[in-house]
């Protein structure tokens, strides 16, 4: 607040704002709390919806957003809730294109119907913008409302308003594809670092290893409202076949081979960073747009597939094993995964080549038959194969670290694109839940399974 | 059309897309028009609205995009009005969200309301946003819309979604100040040139003459996702000065100051580009963020002024002059204003100064008294002032060029930005239609005239 | 000056820079010229040379510079001389190095000698390039030269040093090479208006219509040191065949043909900008950087070839058709070129047949036969065919212009350039002055002309 | 030399260089060593030195390039070797020239003698400039020659002309001062990781430490040959106070201030980061440029000053006090400084209180009085006062750590930077050896070593 009130030249602002300010001043020092802070909060951002907004509208909404970066947590739950209560649709606007509606129902009149039931809220958004570095702060303010959610159901609405409105702004037509490298700026690297979700980034000499060399590459997707802040990342190696583990792919000490040698593009981490603009997807753009990008610079290229974990598979397996009734395993394949409860068997040649088959056959139908509330119960598998993706391979032990051993007994897969095939892919999968599978896959189905596919 | 098919691999596309691309094909061709054309049509933009859409989203909005970018005006014709008549809002969805509300009116039921009367339209120009250079393609095809709207008033709705989505898009917090000037790639100097609107520029000698020397600026908003097109600018003289006439700031041969010696920044000439964003204002906002970046830059600038046209005065005066039971001319302003009948009043020294007094005492109130349909007859007038800028100064014979002449008899004005002041002069304005105006021009007004403001 | 002397802090400098400052002031006004101003000269640069200039170099630096641009051409002349005459090599240093190297011949021994030799001069430009804006103004400072060294062939010596010390600063792994498009900034396109010395550029309708199609391209080298100025730039248009005239290349309103349906790409200008510069040569490694980039960006281009005027073929070609003597005209050539006489002839078809032959067969021997002065008579030809590359084709009428008739009654010539062939070539036509040229072009040449190549 | 191969198309290549290429290929395999590879390397010098050179520079440049690269240490000292012995000046050249000069002297005949006597080495070293990325190869390879002259001090004259071809590339006017922050590319920021030189960085948390917080800053110069190679950088910070100790400036931990407060601009570490360059000098250029940068971006900022480590004092000292009959040190001193004997002193406040005032007598002597070989035994002191800088401050116990500890018994200084006075300070230390110092330093001095300064 202190830096703003010096930019301007206080003596006018104090007459312009008016008591609004000291208000606001009282309020987010938190020395008038309670109704004199929410009272101050109406007022400003009245003041940014009526005709003052229209003069002053770059400052006021920077008096609003600095006042609330400032604020405490509970400040800022107030005036969370506040904008969620009193900023709803004007009832007697809406009462009256209700009405006008039913007189005469018209394109016209549901137009109005439409206006008049627009929260205003929506506004109060979308003029806050208006402040320079508005939209981070906008997209922080939503991820406050999204950590509250749990707890203050009732901030659903405001919510809502701010999915709606950053659909329309963080719109694909606006985001622009940038390559991720080693003369990229560190401010905006160490964000790679800290967002990395899949494999965890160790330090600047992890990130090189996955940056500099000529068999790697790093997309992401940046909006001119956040210009330093990727907004989801996709990292990708260049190989010769198809990997079918994780940890060759990160060793700091390979021996790279030159780009033009590659056949095939790995996408092996796929990692939102905005917490705040949960619900608005990027990640099938991103993937549809690099296959594109890759395949012009790099004409060798034939091949784009992931390597990707299993999230969902162990606590699945867990369930039907210890359904008796479950139909989902033979007992042989029980008596096979058994073994998993050793916590050592992966280190154990014998206990792996033992439940091989099994885990296998077990993941098949996970992927291909077992649905839990009638969807796939792998959020993994739902994004690429709903992305029109398909199961191309069931990777054994493809990740040993605790984390791969712990939500899928190490299994990793592989999802294939193939531009052509993907509408019809995404087709089958979101219309029947059908997932297009290699017939490598297909056949570690027992035979019963496989006729209700 | 021919390009985006060698683009994708045909034969695969063929099936995916289906007949949908061949009804398209005709349509486009002008071979199927009528209902075969409507129909691929919608089936398109269906589409793009459905699951497909989700898959194959980019392609869709391209080939729509680029079959009506094709299209003769007849057919664009028809797709606007197809657009704009089937796919309103669902009609059985907003029934019965209308009912809902009855029965429980809710905040929750306001935003099912809501959700419900938005026409599916605004959602087909967001999806049509997708496509590689979607942004300036939308804006072309309001363009369209607007050049149709006498002829076809159907199409208003459609209209109105377009500037609602486009306010979205481009709120200021989106736009990007730039300076212009002589290191700005040609291919946007060209259309500083081509838009200029108020004193054109005579070709790149002329541009030369307006960014290069060191007194001299131009400032435009950029939109990311119109890379290359100024959206509005702004030219500025600096100067040691209020100028009082437009021709010696043009002339082309002049000494040039430095621009650390000037005093003013005088805005005269500001000008929008895209017929096609109309609605969404921008203006208000460049002149404060350019009076602020100035200030900034050369802190001895100390003053912030228009050198503005009258494009409603010399209308407004004929009609006064006409009416004979005007009150806003005397006896002896009408004789002395009968002068500027002859056209070459403004080169007789004589006829000048008989007509100067009368002249300004009718412009005062023109602007501080003279008020039709209740509002200032001046659209530039309404734009400053409606900022929030102040009536400086009436500059006689400050355009002698035949359209200053022709519009306002050669009367210019200035209008002065004091940002302390910008929002009390704009309150009065908008709220009591009051117009803040120096002492020098209040003191034009004949005392009886005083009286009524 | 006025603006260097406000920029420091005057009191102490006039301490720092002491009395010198003071004369350089008398001698730049005027005031003080003659012996008092070489005076000023001698110890302000004198100091630069010094261990002051250590210090203070950068702003000695600037006051040399400054007070050289400020001063009249009299006052130039002055200094140049002055500085020719006065900052040559240390004489007793030299006699010493001298001596050492008689008694005591030894690498060590020769390089004292070099160091004793150089000219003080060479040190002088080095510092002055301290300055900021350093190398435009030394630049400039040679074209100085330059323009007065047939009236002073005393200047020799110090347009040597610059010779020698341009050579070392804009050696060519310090160029970098940039296309030149509508998107480069306008004060860099004036340049190339301004600069084109080959196919005039009419303004800037004509510039766009040479940048902006897809099948035009421009490229140019710059240097670090002048950021805003094209050193060389070559103008290329892609064809789909080797033009054989020049005017359809230039026409304003052309169907473009896609850049990536051209097999050839003509380099049909080519300009050097700097007159400073004169004796540094960067076109060879221009056109053959030009020659890899495009060949890599563009793989259907297999050709790449000249569109270039002949302007010493005219000059030739009249003095032996004066000369009854000559060898290289047969009788029945001389009848029918006689026809050039009339100056129209370019417009009869019957003329312009019976010319034909006759002009082809001059053209072959001019450029395989005829020899001026030990060498080939044409200047354009000496750079291209020295540059390695090969005589293709002989043009007739390629350029109708008043010029092209002029100087080569209308021929134009396509050198290609191979880059496997360019050092065999090379080698040819430095070693043995031997063209070599297409089959096409040499049987141009009488049976009795080819026995003498 | 594989990738060379396969970039040039194959067979014409070998007919152009022909046998050259084969015995290079021999000589920098190791297959043909000996007299066969010198020659090897002789004759594609040779050629890059003959009109072939003219052709194909570029390539032939390239080929010895890469050949060097890909040799092994002893194949790179036989290459510098040669280089030097087999390229200095033409001898018959030379003695033409001298007896010319003899015959009849004169600025031509000098100038004849100049060129004669210049080392074909030089011509050498500006051609291998032409290939792409020559000059950072070329620094590499003076790096080889600088590591390998105490062995072959033979290589001295070829170490001369790399270091008179660097200092005409690398003139101060061609450098450009980048600001270096927390926005620059990591592969530049790990560059000023490595060759930070005084300081050591711990690693990226403590660089970010040093460039993202708004009281800090960097700056470099870079070269347009060397794009990703800071030449020379200067760590700043900025204080509200002249510090007396480099721990607190270095804390990860602190509460930064806003620039604008700061009135105090600390250089607290300048280094080199070239090997290759050595004896071109930045430092001086480095310090003055941004002083001139920071007092104009930030015109509260009134003192520019070091904290610099004094490298030669513990050493100095040392002698000092073995040497009884030094007349630096009084009796009590001795006393007082045998107390630094026990490595703990620094922690003990009793000995540090005793031995303050004896360190900083001693110091001022130092810097006031000692000179070793005539000069001022501190080689940073040597540097910042040769810029022209004064000794402000003698800070004891500034620096604790290790290396500290070692060199100066903790000891740091301020040397203050004071633009105006920077001619007179460099002229008294450079001429007459004087170092001017603040009175507060030499108030340290004894009265009777005063009266010798």
């Amino acid at each position: 607040m202190k830096t703003l009130l010096t930019n301007l030249s206080g003596r006018k602002v104090a007459t312009l704002v008016g008591d609004l300010l000291e208000t606001i001043s009282l309020w987010s020092t938190g020395k008038g709390r309670g109704p004199v802070g929410a009272d101050a909060l109406l007022e400003t951002v009245e003041a940014l919806l009526s005709r003052r907004g229209e003069a002053s509208g770059v400052m006021l909404a920077r008096l609003v957003l600095d006042a609330y970066e400032d604020a405490s947590a509970e400040e800022k739950t107030l005036f969370l809730r506040t904008l969620c209560e009193s900023f709803g649709a004007d009832e007697t606007a809406l009462a009256a294109a209700i009405e006008a509606f039913h007189v005469a129902p018209s394109p016209q009149a549901a137009a109005r119907l439409n206006a008049a039931s627009e929260p205003r809220r929506r506004e109060v958004l979308r003029r806050l913008n208006l402040a320079p570095e508005g939209t981070p702060a906008l997209v922080r303010m939503r991820e406050d409302v999204l950590a509250r959610l749990r707890e203050e159901p009732g901030l659903k609405p405001l919510d809502d308003d701010f999915a709606q409105v950053f659909a329309s702004w963080f719109n694909r037509g606006f985001l622009t594809l940038r390559p991720i490298d080693w003369h990229t700026p560190a401010a905006v690297l160490e964000k790679i670092i800290r967002y990395e979700a899949v494999h965890v980034i160790e330090g600047w000499d992890d990130l090189r290893s996955r940056l500099a060399p000529p068999d790697r590459r790093c997309f992401a997707f940046f909006h001119p409202g956040l210009p330093d802040e990727p907004l989801i990342f996709v990292e990708v190696a260049l190989t010769r076949a198809i990997p079918d583990a994780i940890a060759p792919l990160l060793v700091l000490a390979r021996d790279p081979i030159a780009a033009e040698e590659a056949t095939t593009a790995v996408f092996y981490s796929i990692s939102n960073t905005q917490k705040g603009l949960a619900g608005v997807s990027f990640g099938n753009f991103l993937i549809k747009q690099v296959v594109e990008d890759l395949r012009h610079a790099l004409p060798n290229l034939t091949t784009f597939v992931t390597l990707s974990p299993v999230p969902g598979f162990a606590k699945w397996l867990a369930k039907e094993r210890a359904d008796a009734a479950s139909t989902h395993l033979g007992a042989s394949e029980r008596t096979a995964l058994d073994r998993l409860d050793d916590p050592e068997w992966h280190r154990d040649p014998a206990a792996c080549e033992a439940i091989r088959p099994a885990l296998l056959a077990a993941a098949a139908r996970y992927f291909l038959v077992a649905r839990v509330d009638g969807r796939l119960p792998d959020p993994v598998g739902r994004f690429h194969l709903g992305n029109g993706a398909r199961l191309e391979r069931l990777d054994f032990l493809g990740d040993r670290s605790p984390q791969g051993l712990a939500q899928s007994h190490g299994l990793m897969v592989n999802y294939l694109y193939v531009l052509e095939d993907i509408e019809r892919n995404h087709e089958e999968f979101v219309e029947r839940s059908v997932v297009t599978a290699s017939s490598e896959v297909r056949k570690r189905l027992p035979r019963e399974a496989v006729a209700k596919v």
